[in-house]
């Protein structure tokens, strides 16, 4: 494996879920594209085409196959990207990529722009986008699940902080504070959140806040999130970044080489998934039709995630025309198939307890 | 007006709102000052002695008068012991508060160390005591309760790293930003998702979510903010910090003298009560009995908050050996009685929406 790794160095991935893609992607990709264009969030023609090229709308469009209508379908691939571009030009790189004092209130004052409806916040480009997202949100759900995605939104921005904090002090964390940090920056928590916002159909809360329910979310959230370092490490390490993902914290604080932090990383991955999966069989039984709904479309995620990447010019860079890439190559069975918590990894390790059901 | 105020210049408190306190707010500070000396949260004696003159188990036994036991008193007062204390240690001072990026590390992993039971920080001394009174939580509250929570603790913790950067860069934000700013930071959200917690009643989630509810929410929890501002002041002067409050914000960003800012942070701060009070009295006939309870907490809180601080020694100064400090004294109408949205906060404007109810 060379310093640049490409997906002929991994194993194929295992991902026994069902694949799904909403009939109508192209017509809302088709209005999707549109309202990046108009949407001042793009600050240069190679900017607009760049969120074009994030194909935000088929990642989402295999999250929520069975999103109710076309502006359901449409207000959570704008949200994706919306997340994207923000991401691109705020987060992962970009002026404020290393000063976290200037990215936390840009933050804190971008989800409040979120929360506000009437919030100005002229000199940032992104705020007026996000706010048109927002309107589509409060016409299209109930409070509450808007009130749900705005609560894992501003988890995700603060997870965001957070890596950008690590970064400008040089602090490469261990893995079981990467896993913490990951969980909240890698964005997953306000993608599933569009689920219900796409569906229509509200989880009752006590059954979301069930740990059984939070279980599955933050595994499937983990599951995609380690996926997503996979899939950008090419990308990362052609930008020449010294980024946070799974096999800098390997090899740094586990003294692995790149290939035994990659068998390291598809071990852990295929455990939690493989966790999601005897989790899920418990709990679908006794669920209601709308957590049912739900956790159906934390699978099709984890599912449409993998064939999204593979394809995207957001992972094969973005000399690759947009098509081609590896067609998805599947494993027959896990890694690693322990049912137990992985040993080290404090943080996560509530999501094996026994009693969770 | 010197420069260090004191309360004599500043007009009386107006609070139409009831006072009360819990019956056995005395035998629960008890066991809350054990509970602080055994929990290992304070690195010296003076530190404990501090801590315990925060007073938290009679600030909260005023926010919730009707808290169902003792143990649920006990719970949230540990609560606020411990956000006092950590704000202290870990974001007024110490040497976290200006720097971010290690800021914001830590509240990610002690927020973690909330939501996951097994988290091991053991290089963070507040974190076990957060855990354990997580656990509480847990043994007393619904998880719906429980997570209502922890999104108001992340929200407050985001709030705290805006501040920290803010104070890093040297940036004084404008009035709008400061409201959003301090609407998160001074911990006003997790105070009040306490409430059902201490009652044990939990407002239905479409209830809780209502645009209405949320905007009698977060003006609780700023009328709290700014009479908060108004009470620190001599402490913040004594120690010679160069705050973000709402003085330091009218005076720099307003051109304002101190007396002007006193002036107009009375008038901002009046209006928003008065705000409450009617959208209180037009959400309050339809409300259930548990939102109902709810809503007579948040008019506690207010009322209590006052209370407390102007006896307790957090306020006045430790040499004021915690007793004394100006009684209350209450004006009888607000210092300005304007119905309407103030100029130019379009962050919080929608408070003010003719369609909330």
């Amino acid at each position: 494996m060379g310093l640049s790794p490409t997906e002929a160095d991994f194993p194929p991935h295992w991902c026994p879920l069902e694949s799904a893609v909403h009939p109508r992607v192209r017509q809302v990709e088709e209005r999707a594209e549109a309202w990046i264009g108009d949407s001042g969030m793009c600050a240069s023609e190679e900017e607009r085409a760049w969120a074009v090229a994030s194909r935000g709308t088929e990642f989402f469009a295999r999250f929520a196959p069975d999103a109710a209508d076309d502006e359901r379908l449409l207000a959570g691939s704008l949200w994706v990207y919306f997340g994207f571009a923000f991401d691109d030009a705020r987060c992962d790189a970009g002026p404020l990529s290393s000063r976290p004092a200037q990215f936390t209130a840009l933050a804190g004052r971008i989800q409040r722009a979120f929360e506000a409806p009437g919030a100005d916040m002229a000199d940032e480009r992104f705020a007026a986008p996000l706010q048109d997202i927002a309107r589509r949100f409060r016409a299209l759900g109930t409070p509450s699940q808007v009130r749900r995605f705005a609560h894992a939104q501003r988890a995700w921005l603060s997870g965001v902080s957070w890596q950008i904090g690590n970064q400008a002090v040089g602090r490469m964390p261990g893995l079981d504070e990467y896993l913490a940090m990951r969980l909240l920056a890698s964005g997953g928590e306000p993608t599933f959140a569009l689920l219900e916002l796409a569906t229509g159909q509200e989880v009752p809360e006590a059954e979301m806040q069930r740990p059984a329910v939070r279980a599955l979310t933050e595994l499937a959230v983990m599951v995609a999130a380690l996926d997503n370092d996979r899939h950008s490490l090419h990308k990362e390490f052609s930008r020449d970044v010294a980024d946070q993902n799974v096999y800098t914290v390997l090899t740094q604080h586990g003294a692995l080489s790149l290939p035994e932090a990659v068998r390291e990383a598809t071990r852990l991955r295929d455990r939690m998934l493989l966790r999601f999966l005897r989790l899920y069989d418990r709990v679908r039984p006794r669920a209601s039709a709308a957590l049912g709904t739900y956790l159906q479309g934390l699978r099709y995620g984890m599912r449409g995630n993998i064939e999204w990447a593979l394809r995207v010019p957001r992972y094969l860079g973005p000399d690759s025309g947009g098509e081609g890439g590896s067609p998805p190559r599947w494993a027959e069975s896990p890694a690693d198939s322990s049912p137990h918590a992985p040993e080290g990894l404090p943080s996560v390790a509530w999501w094996w307890d026994a009693a969770l059901a």
